[in-house]
């Protein structure tokens, strides 16, 4: 079983990895407890095999005919496994250290012998209305891919999984390379979900905001935008991680590949024209907020205003009466007291007509 | 018939799509129930002709001396009927998958045998203020042109079509890629009509904010401004295509034909600077919206200020004297109760002086 | 006499334009009666001679041993003339196209026997505070230049008339398309002046805004902005063209004369410059204006305050000795009433002394 | 005696240039009384000499031996002495009109055999808190430097005359391009000097927004950002000419010299670093002061509604006491007074526990 | 010991140096007395030696077999120092000015001998919410390293220092250029952990905002984004740091440490990301702010109101019958009084109701 997933910090805790030196290997992040789960999928023409290896050193077999191998390694917290596989398919020690950090930024680097992406896994919380983030680092050469998750429960490749094993997905009948961009692409829907789920979320507070607003409302509108703010800042890097790859004139990509890749620059393209279109929108609704609040501001103040100016007067008048001076001359008048209560009953009328006219009431 | 428009959603269902195999072909959208409905022109020198096949192989049957065909196909969700035809024409699996998805983002693709544009199609229900849109998918080769819609009633080519049954119209003198380039036209010119009739709203806005702004208006101007968000969203990537077609260098656009496409691209900068000073002077709108919130909200505010600081004092004398102590000597004066009401005069004029003078009133 | 000038809209009517074929030679604007006012002036070595044809014809006459012909046609909704005349010089039908649609965009076109450009000529009408434009297309060849105007009353180029009617003017000793450029400059200037007008405005609402803001200022406000915004959206393609007339290589504009247009080009810097700068001031002064709102109902709220919490329980005091309590022993007391007036003094007082310490009054 | 410096407009004067032929020499700004004062140094091997010529002719007579001359015209509305200056040393009449227009844009343009270029000097008057600009043309060749002010009280270059004089200055070791950069690095410098003051000025509104916000407050924050908008207008072009020095190839400017160049190069990104800077922090304190007023306006209202909901009811039930019916019971009980006395205290000890624990008093 | 930290200026005291020659050697900044404080690094293979000169001279005998020497100097004020180890080593004087002036931007230069890079260290003491900023100037030839510090208390190497004492870090394997390049990467990890302090705070700031927003919170919102202005300042210029170092092609830096400074580069790029992500979300919280306040107002104005508004009317029906008419019918009956009550209590029955439907209260 995997870890809970916690909520997204603004700024993840950095101060661990500072002051080391380059190149050290040490996991940065929560949670160091477990072992890594591994699963290895063997790739021959047309189907796959899932196998869970016992130890670590099983990966290293690579079966009879196979086109190549996908290693699924789950919790990079396990350092020395990590450190292991690295060795063995003769990784570079800096992208094992981007590795075992889980708050490096997104990017991709081609090597001689393999290429290397870092990618984020987003989800939404849609009951807490909190995004999660899980860091996935990709790597492929020729005939092996390696992936490291986090270690978080689940992950976006559940529904490619089901694909290749029910044989039921064009990457079986593909190269390494382009296994490599159905995980990515996997990936980068994953985005897609969780926009989606937050573009629902906001016509709910567009809603909220122009028939009852509360300060919970408020409140609604700025986790939604935080989840935005932070989802962009992991979008931008996603960006240049496609334009570098169609840069890239690596052997490891093939032209075929390289037109699908050219195909999720679109998409990254189009998710960062959705945050900012979300941030648009939602910017809009706290405006709306702000007028809805002056707005019910104003009718209260209104409706003190009005029974205040009508009442006030009249006390004042029934006061004068109440006086007691010994002369009066009013008070001795028979119908005194019907004639100022006729005279209230003027001004509050002619104090409504006033406000009725102005538009005040 | 065609099925009926629907409000714009902020970000659209894409959940259906996330985790199929790239190039797997399925409609994402709404309704998928209707056959589509298919329309043909035969395009001769100078002329051309409309029929409606009874079922899919007649659109392969093309007319002796016919320079190029015209296929309209109206319904998307009809994918045989899609896949057929593409199947015909040699059209690139990911190009279907993008047709059929009526989500996907406008774009540009040259191929050795024909162009793909992907488009929107606008319009904007005056009545209940909102912008629907269409999607349309367009290919061009040397001798035919497809376009698919997504089946919604009505779309912006009837004038296009008046213009050609009439022989009225440049594009019968000319081939297969000036026609592609008068469709194109036809679905940027929807654009300015959107943004005449936004254009319009605004103005009324404008005005109903100056003289009598209400809860309402703010909802108006929030409605728009969400329209004119989503767009400037679909306006961006029109621009790219443009440039995309201008850099191309696709034999199947001619020199001559690459001269109007550079007029549209002059259309699409000048749509991009409509949208956006629409946008500012909408901001400036609610601005003033705020403002005289604030200044009505100053107005009651005065009104009720200037009533209870006149008569709260006067309330107090004539409270003085309503005491029953049993030596007020004021009380037993023969001209008391004048003294006190021209006292209390005298308070009320020094007091509508002073706030005159301090312009409260 | 030529039209009056009307309001900027946002957007222009478009509608009439969209599903007409290109190049279609029909007028878009308004007021579509009126016959082109012509005027010409042929061009010498050294001085230039004015005469108003009675025909259009008359225009393709040229004098002897004149360097070019300058037409100047007023009323481009006399659509017969400027077909004539664009027929004679052998003008592209897509360019008459864009000078009859008073809606273009600002720009700059070359062809082989001559250049195209279209600009707008501004007017801000100081008294209503609205700012109107003009269309102006110009074209110039070897040894002629055609301008095209709207038709309205008025235009930026009576100075420069009176320049070369005096033969006090540089563009006398030189080619076509100096003058070309001394028209255009011309054009430009007239933004400078309307930039000028407006400068003068906002250092008068600045003014008003810090002394007495009213419900006016915010419109007065609004409708700078509005103007300013209109006014980029005509500045950003000015640039453009500029700079297109650097880098095209067409042999019609000489070495000399370009280094005239680059200093336009830098003018078109200052002009957009200027209006950012405009822009800012303005957003500046509407800050203002709604932080002075919110002291004046600051101000208004605490004299409310002020005189409601010293008069409130005094007169609630003042009640207390008004009731008709059989046994209420101050009643009885002989300096009961004074003690009373006493206690109002010194609770007013202490109120007051408290209002003045937390400097609310 | 040099000319008072006037307050900045937002939008200099430019309609009585606008009309005039390209390349009329006629000064544009005001005050166009005054002759042009003017002073000469010679520059020799490791010092100068200075003579202050008594007609415009003695500045054409070099020394013997001098390595370069240095012009200083101060008084550029003396139109003809500017002429034959200019005339002399061969300068285009464009580049004379632009400097006798003092409302130009800076800008660098390079000649055969002369250099030009256009700078603001700053100056910021703490005591108003106004900001004030005087154009400096520079025009400097092989063996001569003009500079041309507009003739205000003062200049920049007072610590260089100084350095200068007593021979303490590396540009006495170089050549007349040095001594241009030395020139233009006082300039530049005259531009942190005003920044500087800014600087502390903001600091000053700081405190004063969060301590004591008064409408004066808000007065200074909007003249300091008006400055700030109209030196960030200034600092754009200062950019865009070091640009343009560092592409010029120019044999005028030495490689050393160069190398100095481009330090001012990174001075003048520092510098809009700092306008941004400010103008970043300006905005906040502006937020600062709004906030402040809300802040103020809820105490206000806090207070009045606490001693209004305390004291209202209570007048109410002593007015109950006060009514003159025949049979009130409690009126006649011999405690009752004390008994109502008693329930008001009550009543009013709840309201302000009521108050204290909703936080509102 | 260093000298104390001061609080960071908004804008630095330039004035000094303003009006100065190129190239002059005087110390820009604070506090001029100390003498500066020198440690040195003897590099061998493998291992490293630190000693601690007793003078100036000392620092430029070099052990053998020593692979680099770094040399750090405490204290830029001590500009002898300064400037005798500036001229052992070759280093131009416009690059010691820099050193010297601790107001420099960041940059980076290159020379045939060494490589020049000015840096920032910034601490954030969380006690009083305040950064700190001290200047580094690195310089690195062949075989030395040279590091001038402003001589505040404390730097960033600490880390460094215990891992080459205790022989446990790669840059002992590698040569100077490396050695440079850790040197650097301290640096900028001092970004990172300044950001992380501000994200806390920023969450922190959240919170209260949400549930208990006072004047304090809006002075700490300020501060925080003030800090994080001037951050951004500072980490504009680093990103160009390392874009220069890649350009360069300087033999100096061997492709190896290259690829660490590509990582560096990353760094810089998310350092941005992060500035701009948290300072969004700082807005958003302002925003929040604004809005609490408004709501509290609302809140408060509905109490009043309400209170007001029941007490109003019913204390003018109990004034009536205060009032001393001769005549008053009601006031003979026997139940008038109970009566009366009764109207009272159905009258603020109904306002409760009314409230309560309109939710107003």
């Amino acid at each position: 079983m995997g870890k809970r997933r916690r909520k997204k910090r603004i700024v993840e805790k950095i101060s661990e990895k500072a002051g080391l030196p380059p190149g050290t290997l040490i996991h940065i992040g929560e949670d160091k407890v477990e072992k890594a789960r591994v699963e290895i999928y063997d790739f021959f023409d047309g189907y796959c095999k899932k196998r869970v290896p016992s130890n670590i050193d099983e990966c290293f077999k690579t079966k009879e005919n196979s086109k190549f191998i996908w290693i699924n390694i789950d919790g990079v917290n396990d350092v020395e496994s990590v450190a292991k596989i690295g060795k063995h398919f003769g990784i570079n020690d800096l992208v094992l250290e981007d590795i075992l950090n889980t708050e490096e930024r997104p990017h991709f680097k081609e090597f001689n012998s393999y290429c290397f992406t870092l990618l984020k896994m987003v989800k939404y919380e849609h009951s807490v209305g909190e995004m999660s983030e899980e860091q996935l680092s990709l790597i492929f050469g020729n005939n092996f891919i390696l992936t490291f998750q986090e270690g978080l429960e689940g992950d976006v490749f559940s529904k490619l999984r089901e694909r290749i094993e029910s044989k039921n997905d064009i990457s079986l009948k593909n190269d390494a390379d382009f296994f490599a961009y159905s995980l990515i692409d996997s990936c980068v829907d994953s985005y897609f979900l969780v926009l989606e789920q937050m573009g629902l979320k906001i016509e709910d507070l567009e809603e909220e905001t122009l028939t009852d607003p509360s300060p919970k409302t408020l409140e609604e509108i700025h986790k939604l935008k935080r989840n935005l703010i932070l989802l962009r800042k992991s979008l931008w890097p996603l960006r240049e991680i496609f334009t570098s790859i169609e840069r890239s004139n690596t052997p490891l990509i093939k032209q075929n590949t390289l037109y699908y890749f050219r195909d999720i620059y679109d998409h990254s393209l189009q998710l960062l024209d959705l945050v900012e279109t979300l941030r648009d929108i939602l910017a809009s609704t706290l405006d709306v907020y702000m007028s809805s609040l002056s707005n019910k501001l104003n009718q209260v103040m209104k409706f003190l205003t009005v029974i205040s100016t009508i009442f006030i007067p009249l006390t004042f008048i029934v006061g004068i009466y109440g006086m007691n001076f010994k002369y009066i001359p009013e008070l001795e008048w028979k119908y005194g007291y019907f004639a100022v209560m006729a005279l209230n009953l003027i001004i509050a009328l002619l104090m409504i007509y006033y406000f009725k006219r102005k538009k005040i009431a």
